[in-house]
């Protein structure tokens, strides 16, 4: 394959995004998949003329949606482009917005200077689920306590070491992360649950949110979050809730 | 065909109905589409075990969505259902959802009997237009000027002939109808233009809409409106508006 220097100099720059993840199998390139990372390298490659490869932030899974995403990539400086914004969303299919383009502070990483990242969960509590709403957030069934579900949210508020939370097959060693929020606020007929750290782990999201589920269902106390955190056993925590209720939120530099 | 009522009474019903239009030809039964009517139809059928018909308020064209529709049926005594509307949201497709379902008076007919409704067309107003809006708002170009079109919408509420607005094809003679509410209101990032009136003519919304956008990117004059309806032709409004941006939202009885 070209290297992508061959020929010059780049100017490296940092990309935001919004996506619905709905038609992609996530993030990460992967053979024989559509991911928003290839579709996104695809786009910035046809208006370059040749290969641009994008390092994102946050490596959402198949189904997880971005308010908002950040990325690096490198773009050679003899195909500047005037509105690279403009030109790279007329490219891209409607799923996946540039919602800004800047030239990059030098040595800038989008996953290596991220500081802190904020996860939404999107619940509709209503009795009959809107079609405006598809794949955009879960159907909580009447009965869920909003209550119980908020103690237990609370109690991971801290620096903990969350290998129960963690999907199996990350190669990370160091599991400890310190959450900053985590907490549900009402919307409307929506509840949104909202959870703030310095990083994440694979699934952690996913599988904080099946436990606070089980808490506001009752079939865990609303006082075994502390427990099931040092158990350092996964078999501890709840399900993984599905990917379609979640969004990547922000992410702070 | 067997005839509804051969084998004993039947009940009539009231249905209240939310549907994202955008995989449908419109409400009314055509050969050859899909449409929301036939849809509902077959839903209702399939758990009678005979033919249902419904009759609705508005006949929605295609890919025009509905925040409540209402439309009445009968269903055979004798198939009575305990829980006719969560078996009924079992057997529809995600995007038509019954959000209520009630015995109806004698003599109810969603259509005759319905005394006012309200349309509302959904604008994005930033700069780039979010995934999770898809086919459920109209993109609205810089430098839309939402006085003028609000001027130019409050020149409508009253009693008019609304020939200049009524797309071809109808065979209503009185084109007289009386518009209670007609205004803008922003949103965030959304522009939602309401109108309310005793009744609505074909194409009718949309092509007020059609127009009130050229009075915002001052292609006529916000005064324009009175000499449009004034003079009983249609080609001097301006042109539909397309079908996406637009929810039949709410009907009065």
């Amino acid at each position: 394959m070209q290297k992508d220097n061959t020929d010059g100099r780049t100017r490296k720059f940092r990309i935001e995004l919004q996506y619905m993840g709905t038609n992609y199998s996530g993030w990460q390139i992967q053979p024989y998949q559509t991911t928003i990372q290839e579709t996104l390298s695809n786009g910035l490659s046809h208006l370059a003329g040749k290969r641009i490869s994008v390092t994102g932030a946050s490596r959402t899974d198949s189904g997880v949606h971005a308010l908002q995403q950040v990325a690096h990539f490198e773009f050679p400086e003899k195909d500047s482009i005037p509105d690279l914004q403009k030109s790279l969303n007329a490219v891209l299919p409607w799923d996946i917005r540039a919602t800004s383009i800047s030239e990059a502070e030098p040595g800038f990483h989008a996953r290596k200077w991220a500081t802190r990242k904020r996860y939404e969960y999107h619940f509709y509590t209503g009795e009959v689920f809107p079609p405006f709403l598809h794949n955009l957030a879960l159907h909580l069934s009447p009965g869920f306590d909003e209550k119980a579900a908020a103690e237990a949210a609370s109690s991971l508020v801290g620096t903990h070491d969350f290998t129960s939370f963690t999907g199996s097959g990350t190669s990370v060693i160091d599991k400890v992360r310190t959450v900053s929020v985590s907490r549900f606020k009402p919307k409307g007929d929506q509840l949104i649950y909202r959870i703030e750290a310095n990083g994440f782990l694979l699934h952690m999201v996913r599988n904080i949110v099946g436990t606070l589920m089980e808490a506001g269902r009752g079939k865990i106390s609303p006082g075994a979050i502390p427990s099931i955190l040092e158990s350092l056993d996964r078999s501890k925590a709840g399900p993984t809730a599905p990917p379609h209720g979640l969004f990547l939120a922000k992410i702070w530099y």
